[in-house]
């Protein structure tokens, strides 16, 4: 609980999701939530809580994570967490960013929108420098046909196909099962194919969900019209196989 | 040496560079060539020396070297010398391709052109999963000043403002202190600032060597003309420091 001589401070977090159980602190386990208490918790001498903004999965990496927490320490400036925080945390998790934000700001609840990149090397096996940052496939889709797909889902999307098995929309029936997807586009990178994604929220494994299940029906050159249909149809079983962590990003997180 | 019964076999090599002492085969400690020897090695039960197209110094990553050697397994479609050395190569060393080519090909001296990729962060750390393949600096030079500096590379250049300090050219005062630059350019991707240069040869170092003197005179945003004469002068002691290698790529290698 915050009070008036504590300060809410905002940190923008990247990091190397491979040698990670995820982010959410899990007792026995290497977590990148856990990593950042630890070390706030050195330099505050007790515990602290960090919120963060998406829970990344095992293997799943960060460009610009957000999380906050109340700082009980009235003497340092936000920024100055950067390095104080670089200084004890594993390399693999880099503090880039750290500033003081109103009370009310909550890194999870505050999110407008959450932004996502995931990366695919076609008809080849992956190079060293991308094995932790990307997934192989032995076929090169059509990338406009896999653009015709992402244009799909564009708009207050029904993405019950799209959903984690696991979800409350199915174990429960409660939640919405329509997601605000604002951007969705398929690019070429540096001899990568690219995914990115912006909504307001997504679904556990959501987003590797629809790379598996694009790449299933690009792969069979499915027309975008029947795809179409198995989109609104929404049968969790004619997902295609979830694509691996390790080719996912989580790029951005956006706030008004 | 070869002869009538023996094959000449090219391959094509990528590997991250960070672990490694460099490509060129030295006792004692890991190298590329090494690693692929001692691969070759073990499927022709003999030594096989394996001829490189680039020595890439070490901490220095390859997307496609070149290689070649000459194979006594008269039985092997070249092709399958692909899943035979990575089933025994460590995972940060990859071939990707192997083909059969003319007796007299040499991957050294057949070799017409090499391409390099410098990467660089500007103004910012380098994130996680930046580091082994990208140098940090703390400026964001400016684009169109850097590619001013790099037009002036294009052509039959004197390169002796990068060349290294053992070169022959200055330890015997022998070898052409020209290199024919066919390609030099500075672009963004992927958040990052990307350098890439083509030319028949290259001198020891010297792609690291123009990347660090293009930044130390572009952060001192020293004029194109200022910059020519320093070029032209060719005077080391003008150059900037060496970039790190681990931000360097050979990228390709060109054959007639």
């Amino acid at each position: 609980m915050q009070n008036h001589s504590e300060q809410n401070v905002k940190l923008i977090i990247s990091y190397d999701g491979a040698d990670y159980s995820g982010w959410q602190i899990q007792p026995g386990v290497r977590t990148v939530q856990g990593e950042l208490e630890s070390a706030l918790q050195k330099i505050h001498r007790k515990p602290i809580i960090l919120y963060g903004a998406g829970r990344t999965d095992a293997g799943v990496h960060a460009v610009a994570q957000c999380a906050n927490f109340f700082s009980t320490i009235q003497t340092m400036p936000p920024r100055n967490f950067v390095p104080a925080l670089n200084a004890l945390l594993p390399r693999d998790i880099r503090v880039t960013a750290a500033a003081a934000v109103p009370p009310q700001f909550h890194a999870r609840f505050s999110a407008t929108a959450r932004a996502y990149q995931y990366r695919i090397a076609c008809g080849r096996p992956l190079l060293p420098h991308e094995t932790r940052y990307a997934m192989s496939i032995p076929f090169a889709p059509s990338l406009p046909l896999l653009n015709s797909y992402a244009r799909l889902l564009l708009g207050e999307t029904d993405c019950t196909l799209f959903a984690s098995p696991s979800d409350a929309i199915f174990t429960r029936g409660s939640g919405s099962r329509f997601r605000r997807i604002g951007h969705a586009h398929f690019f070429i990178e540096n001899g990568l194919l690219v995914f990115e994604i912006a909504a307001n929220a997504f679904f556990r494994k959501m987003v590797r969900s629809i790379v598996g299940t694009f790449l299933h029906y690009a792969q069979r050159e499915l027309p975008t019209s029947a795809f179409e249909r198995i989109l609104r149809e929404g049968k969790r079983e004619k997902a295609g196989p979830t694509a691996p962590p390790h080719g996912l990003f989580l790029w951005n997180v956006f706030y008004d």
